[in-house]
């Protein structure tokens, strides 16, 4: 029964290319530990500094998670039904920016956080790690 | 510099609700931890048997990543310029089905991987632990 649609291949993506992906999109979800258990939150974010940046609340078990701690962020642009797109993957330490003159800048961007809520704590996450794949139709008769 | 688009509020949804939107998407996001490093991927699953069901691929690290782990799983339609949408995430001990008779019955809900590759193994996460959010425009003048 496992029969698929079409063709498909599945291409690692350069860092490079997966950087493009990122810096186009401004919906990623981030994976953090909350209470020793794990948890997957979207967020509205932007690639500014060598990093993602995004907003969250202070005060929250959400904001505690993403402070210092190695996260993950993911982006993609997978339509379940046409069963082709991409997915971009960052790992790295994630820390509150408390620089002024970075605060001022990050401040500027209009970065408009995804759900409702004072969000005055700004988070950077390193492009450290950055992976991605592809998936696409392919023209051969695959196997 | 931090003007939302439009008044919003934002709700938790009842464990019903967050089934109910569960039942009605195809592709979500599963955090687990590879080599000591959280992770995030796309999957297409189904709700079935009180449980998220999706696919891998034998003998990955993905695969062994969701065997037996606490995992995370996130469902969204969450669209970044509209800034309203619903959010829904599951935490539950990932398994892989091994019981034959559960076998075959989900080979038969047409469960197309969203990444190509023979994706042989079956894995379940109960649905034990439900939360979710709903963002939405407001008709009130918020603050």
């Amino acid at each position: 029964m496992n029969i698929a649609p079409m063709t498909r291949e599945i291409d690692d993506l350069s860092r490079l290319e997966a950087i493009q992906l990122l810096a186009g999109g401004s919906l990623g979800r981030v994976g953090v530990t909350i209470s020793a258990l794990p948890a997957i939150f979207p967020v509205s974010y932007v690639v500014f500094d060598d990093s993602i940046v995004f907003r969250s609340v202070p005060g929250t078990k959400f904001a505690a998670a993403v402070s210092e701690a190695v996260v993950a962020f993911e982006v993609d642009d997978a339509d379940p039904h046409a069963t082709t797109g991409w997915s971009v993957l960052v790992v790295g330490k994630a820390r509150p920016i408390t620089d002024a003159a970075l605060l001022e800048q990050v401040q500027e961007l209009g970065l408009v956080p995804w759900a409702p809520g004072v969000h005055d704590d700004f988070v950077q996450i390193p492009l450290d790690i950055v992976t991605g794949r592809r998936i696409r139709a392919s023209d051969g008769d695959g196997h």
